[in-house]
C-alpha cells in the first residue's frame, strides 16, 4: 500500500505513445539547460560544473512529487544571484567554505519548503504580491546584467549594489583582457541576433512559427559549442579565462556538512530563497497548467520543490526552482509527462559521464553573454506599466521593490517590497469610502447620490460605509459623520448602512458608542441597517446595541419605510427632494 | 485683528459668576498636583522640585490654546517613566546632562506636537489602537509600581525591565534603611486606607458621594504634610532620604541647550512621548467633554499640548500632558473654564515663592508610596477582559503590548503593540468571510443560506465576498470557489456578489482573470453583481471585464431573473430547492 503511494500517479497511467514527445522534449530541454546551468553556477560564484549537478537529481525529485507535468526544475538566474548575495559576506567566492555554504543554503530552503508542504502552508506565498514579485524580478535582472559586464569583458568588479558594481566595473580598464572582451562581445551580439533574427529567418525558410521560436532557443548551446571549438583550435585558453577541468563522472551523494553558526547566518536568506523560488515556480506552473488544462496543487509543489532542493544539496548542487525558459521549451517541444524531466536528467548524467571535456575550454565571457541575454528577457516593462496604470499604490510598491533591489541589494529589496505592500494595505484601509445614498425611485435599492438619480429626505440621512471599521480609520468615519450632520441641519435620523462592513474592532466600537451619545445630544437618532450576521454577533458582545438611540434594520428600504412613517406621525411633514440637488 | 485672535474664546465670554467655581477647583487641583508633581519628577529621575516647574507654565499654555475647559495639564506617571527610560542610557540620573536631556525631550515633543497641530496631523493618533493603549498603560503602571518598591523601602535597585528591577530589588537587603522602610510602608497603608475607606467614612458622616470622593483625593497632600511635620519634629531627615533644599522663587525662563547629537538620540523617544501623551490626553479630554457637552478639537489639542511642553522646557520642566486624576478633581470641584488652570498655576507660583521650605524635609519614601497608589489606579483589568471578550485578536494585541512593556521596556512595548495591531489588521484581511447566499422568498434581498431560510438554485450559485480583495486573501477566495464548484456539480452560472468589496488590487485582478478562464473550461459562466462604482471604474482599467465569460449585473435580483430566464430558454428545466437543505 505504502509502496504504491510512492509511485507517482502519472507513472501508473503512462501511455507508451507519450515516449516520443517526452524524449524529444527532454533532448531540447537539456540542450537549453547545459549552458544555463554552467552560467548560473558561475553567477552564484561557484565552479560552473556545479550547475550540472544542480540540473541532475532535482529534475527527478520534482518528477516524483511535483504536480505539474512539464515544469522544468533546476538552476535559475534569480536564485543564483541570491545565493551569491547571501554567501559573499560570509566566505570567499569559489572557496570550499563558500561551496559548502551554497549546499547548506539549498538544504535549508529544501527543508523549509518540505515542511511548509506538509503543514499545508502554501498560502504563505501570499506574503508576496504580484507587483512586488514583478518589481523584484525586473530589478534583479538588471542587477544580474550589470554584474555580468565585468566577466563579459574579462575584467574584475566588486560591490553589492547595482551602483557599486557599475562604478567598480567602469573604473577598471576595459582593455585588461582584449581577447576576452572581443569574444564576449561577439558572443553577446550573436545571441541577441539569434534571439531577434533567428525566428524570423526560420519562418522565412518555411518553418512554422512555434517551431521557429523553439529552435531559436537552442542558439545559446550552439554558440557555446562554437566558442569551445574555436578556443580548442586556436588555443585561446591561454589568453582567456575558461571553465577549466570538470571532474568526470556523476556527483557523489554525500550528507552536507552542517555547521550551526552557518545555519544561523543562512536561515533568513534560505527562507527568502524558498519563498521567492516557490512563488516564481508556482506562477510558471500555473500559467502552463492553464494552457494544458491541468490543476496545480500548491502543497504538492512545495513538496516537489523541497525534495528537489534537498536532492540538489545531497549531490553537491545549489538552490533550484522551476525555470520559466526551460519549462517553455519542454512544453513547446511536446513533453507529455514528468518522464521528460527524468530523461533530461539521464542526458545530463551522460554528459557528466562522457563529455565533461567538451566544456573544459568554454570561455567564461561566453557564459556571461548567455546570462545577460537570459536576464534581459526577465525584465518586463509592460507589467510595470500595467501595475502603475491599474493602481498607483500597487505601482509604488512595485517601483519601491525595483529600486530597493538596485540600491540596497536583493534581500533588502524584497524586505522593502513586502513592507511596502503591507503599508499600502494599511494606508488604503485607513481611508474609507463613505457614500451618502438614496433610494432609486421605484425600487428597494439604495445607491450613491453622486452616481445615480435617487430620492433623498431632509430629515433622514443614509450613509453607507464601504470599509471595515478599525482603529486606523474610525476617526475618518467620525469626521465625515460630523461634516454630513452639519450639512443636514434638519436631520432627525441617521442610518449607517453596514452592508460592506465585515469587521468592527474594539477601538471602533467604543468610538461608535461615543458617536451615538454625541448624536443623541443633538437629537439625532442613530440607526444601523444591513448589518452582516457575524458583525451583529460581535456587536452583541459590546454595549452599542443596548445604548443605541435608534434601531437595527434588516434593510435600508425597511428603515426608510419605518422612519418616514414615524416622522410623519411625529410632525406630519416629510418633504422629498431628488438628488443630485444638494438638500443642504 | 491678530491680537484679538490670541485672546482665547472662553475669555471673551467669561462670566464673573464662574470665578467661585474656578477658584475652588484650582485650589483642590493644585493640592492634588503638588505631591504628584514632586513624585513624578522623582520617578523621571529628576530633582523632585522640577515637577513643580512642569506644573506651572504648561497649565497657562494649555489654557490659552487647548480646546477642553477643564483638562489639567502637567507631569503624569507614564511620561515620567518614559523620560527616565529614554535618558537613563544616555546620562546619570540627576546629573546636569540628565536634566538638560529631560528639558530637551520636552522641547522636542512640544515642537512635534505643535507641528502636527499646524499640519493637521491629529489623525496620527490613529496609529495607536485602544487595546494597545490600554495594554500599554496597565503594563507601564506595573513597571512603575515595581520600580518604586526600592525607594519605598529606602534601598537601591537598577534595571530596565520589570523583571530586572524586581530581581535587583529583592537581592538588596530590605533592612538597609529600616526607618525609611517603616515610614514608606505606613504612608502606603495610610494612602490605601484613605482611598478605600475615606469615601465610605465621609458618606457615613453625611457628605454626599461625589464630594466624599473628591475630598478623599486630597489624602495624598494631607499625608505628605503630616510626614513633613513628623520629620521636622523628630529630625528624621538625618536617617531618611528627603527631597532636600528647593531653590526658592520662580524658575528662570531660559532657552534650552540644544546639542545636535542629543537631539538625534532623543528624537524617537520624543516622538513616542508626543504621540502617547497626545492619545492619553485626548481620551481624557473626550470623556470629560462628553459629560459636559463640549466639543474637543484634535488639532487644537495638539497646539495646546505642544505649547505646554515647549513652555515646560523653557521653564526647566519636563514632558507634560493631560492628567486623568487631576482633570477629574478639577471637573468634580466645579471648574467652569480654563481660568481654573491659570489660577492653579498662580497657586503653584505662590508655593514656589514662599513655601518651598515646607517640602525640604519631605521623605522620598512617602513620594514612592503616592506613586504606587496612583499607578495602581491606572491598571484597568476590566478593560483588558473587555477587549479579550469582544475580540480575541484585539485581546492578543493588548496582551502583547502589556507583556512587551514588562519584559522589554516601554519603548519596545509600544513598538510591539503597534506592530501587533497592524499584524492583526493584515491577518483579519487575509481570512475573508465568504457566504453562499440565496433570495429571501417574496423579496429582492439575498441572505446567507446558513443564517436565513432562502431559495437557492442548483445551476446558479450566488457567492457574496465580504472583504476587499488583496494579494493577501485572493488565494483563500480561490480555494473557496473551488470547494463550492465541486459541491455544485450541475453549476452553470456563478455570480460573485461584490457589494462588500471596496477595493481590488492588481494581484487579485490577475487571479480573478485566471479564475474566469478556469471556470470557462468547466463550462461555468462567471458573473459579477452589485459592483460598487469605484470598483467598476478600476475594473475598467483591467482586462477582466473584456474577458469575463458572463455579465455584470446591477443587483443580485436582476442577475437571478436574467440567468433563470436564460437557463429555462436553454433547457427548459430549473428546479428550485429551499435551503438549509444542501443542493449538492
Amino acid at each position: 500500500m505504502r509502496a504504491r503511494h510512492l509511485i507517482p500517479p502519472w507513472l501508473k497511467h503512462y501511455q507508451p505513445k507519450w515516449l516520443v514527445g517526452d524524449s524529444v522534449a527532454a533532448l531540447l530541454a537539456s540542450m537549453t539547460l547545459i549552458p544555463q546551468a554552467l552560467a548560473y553556477a558561475a553567477l552564484a560564484g561557484l565552479p560552473p560544473y556545479l550547475g550540472l549537478y544542480a540540473g541532475l537529481l532535482p529534475l527527478v525529485g520534482y518528477a516524483l512529487f511535483g504536480s505539474s507535468s512539464v515544469l522544468s526544475v533546476g538552476p535559475v538566474a534569480v536564485l543564483a544571484l541570491m545565493t551569491a548575495s547571501a554567501l559573499t559576506p560570509i566566505a570567499t567566492q569559489g572557496s570550499a567554505e563558500y561551496i559548502s555554504g551554497a549546499i547548506l543554503l539549498a538544504l535549508l530552503s529544501g527543508v523549509i519548503l518540505l515542511l511548509m508542504g506538509f503543514i499545508g502552508l502554501g498560502s504563505l506565498s501570499n506574503l508576496l504580491s504580484l507587483p512586488v514579485v514583478d518589481g523584484f524580478v525586473s530589478g534583479a535582472a538588471i542587477l544580474i546584467m550589470v554584474g555580468q559586464i565585468a566577466p563579459l569583458l574579462g575584467i574584475k568588479s566588486e560591490g553589492h549594489t547595482a551602483l557599486e558594481i557599475l562604478v567598480s566595473t567602469l573604473s577598471n580598464s576595459p582593455m585588461t583582457d582584449p581577447e576576452a572582451a572581443l569574444m564576449g562581445l561577439i558572443a553577446l551580439t550573436s545571441l541577441i541576433a539569434a534571439r531577434l533574427g533567428l525566428p524570423f529567418l526560420l519562418r522565412k525558410m518555411g518553418v512554422n512559427p512555434p517551431r521557429a521560436k523553439l529552435l531559436s532557443r537552442l542558439a545559446p548551446m550552439l554558440i557555446v559549442l562554437i566558442s569551445v571549438l574555436l578556443t580548442a583550435i586556436f588555443h585561446w585558453e591561454k589568453e582567456l579565462p575558461v571553465v577549466g577541468v570538470i571532474p568526470a563522472g556523476l556527483p557523489d551523494l554525500t550528507v552536507p556538512t552542517i555547521r550551526l553558526s552557518m545555519v544561523y547566518q543562512l536561515l533568513l536568506p534560505a527562507l527568502i530563497i524558498a519563498l521567492l523560488g516557490f512563488v516564481e515556480s508556482l506562477s510558471v506552473a500555473h500559467s502552463i497548467a492553464l494552457r494544458r488544462g491541468e490543476k496545480i496543487n500548491a502543497d504538492a509543489e512545495l513538496r516537489g520543490l523541497g525534495t528537489s532542493n534537498i536532492l540538489s544539496a545531497f549531490s553537491g548542487g545549489f538552490s533550484v526552482t522551476g525555470s520559466f525558459a526551460r519549462t517553455a521549451v519542454n512544453d513547446e517541444a511536446g513533453a507529455k509527462s514528468p518522464l521528460s524531466g527524468i530523461i533530461a536528467a539521464a542526458l545530463i548524467a551522460l554528459v557528466l559521464l562522457f563529455a565533461t571535456k567538451v566544456f573544459t575550454e568554454l570561455p567564461i565571457c561566453v557564459l556571461a553573454a548567455t546570462i545577460i541575454v537570459a536576464a534581459a528577457n526577465l525584465i518586463d516593462p509592460q507589467a510595470l506599466i500595467h501595475h502603475w496604470r491599474y493602481d498607483h499604490t500597487d505601482g509604488l510598491a512595485m517601483g519601491g521593490t525595483f529600486l530597493g533591489v538596485l540600491l540596497f541589494g536583493v534581500e533588502a529589496g524584497i524586505g522593502l517590497g513586502v513592507g511596502l505592500s503591507f503599508a499600502t494595505l494599511i494606508w488604503r484601509t485607513s481611508r474609507p469610502h463613505i457614500a451618502v445614498v438614496g433610494r432609486v425611485p421605484g425600487t428597494e435599492q439604495f445607491r450613491n447620490v453622486l452616481r445615480h438619480t435617487v430620492k433623498t429626505l431632509p430629515d433622514i440621512l443614509f450613509l453607507r460605509i464601504d470599509e471595515n471599521l478599525f482603529f486606523s480609520n474610525i476617526s475618518a468615519v467620525e469626521d465625515r459623520l460630523l461634516v454630513e450632520v452639519k450639512r443636514h441641519p434638519n436631520l432627525h435620523d441617521l442610518v449607517l448602512i453596514l452592508s460592506s462592513v465585515n469587521r468592527i474592532d474594539s477601538t471602533a466600537i467604543e468610538r461608535l458608542q461615543q458617536i451615538n451619545r454625541d448624536l443623541l445630544k443633538r437629537n439625532i437618532c442613530l440607526h444601523l441597517a444591513e448589518v452582516k450576521g457575524p458583525v451583529l454577533d460581535r456587536l452583541g458582545r459590546s454595549k452599542l446595541l443596548q445604548e443605541l438611540s435608534g434601531r437595527v434594520f434588516l434593510s435600508s428600504y425597511i428603515a426608510e419605510l419605518a422612519l418616514r412613517q414615524h416622522n410623519i406621525d411625529d410632525d406630519n411633514q416629510a418633504p422629498e427632494s431628488t438628488s443630485p440637488a444638494d438638500p443642504a
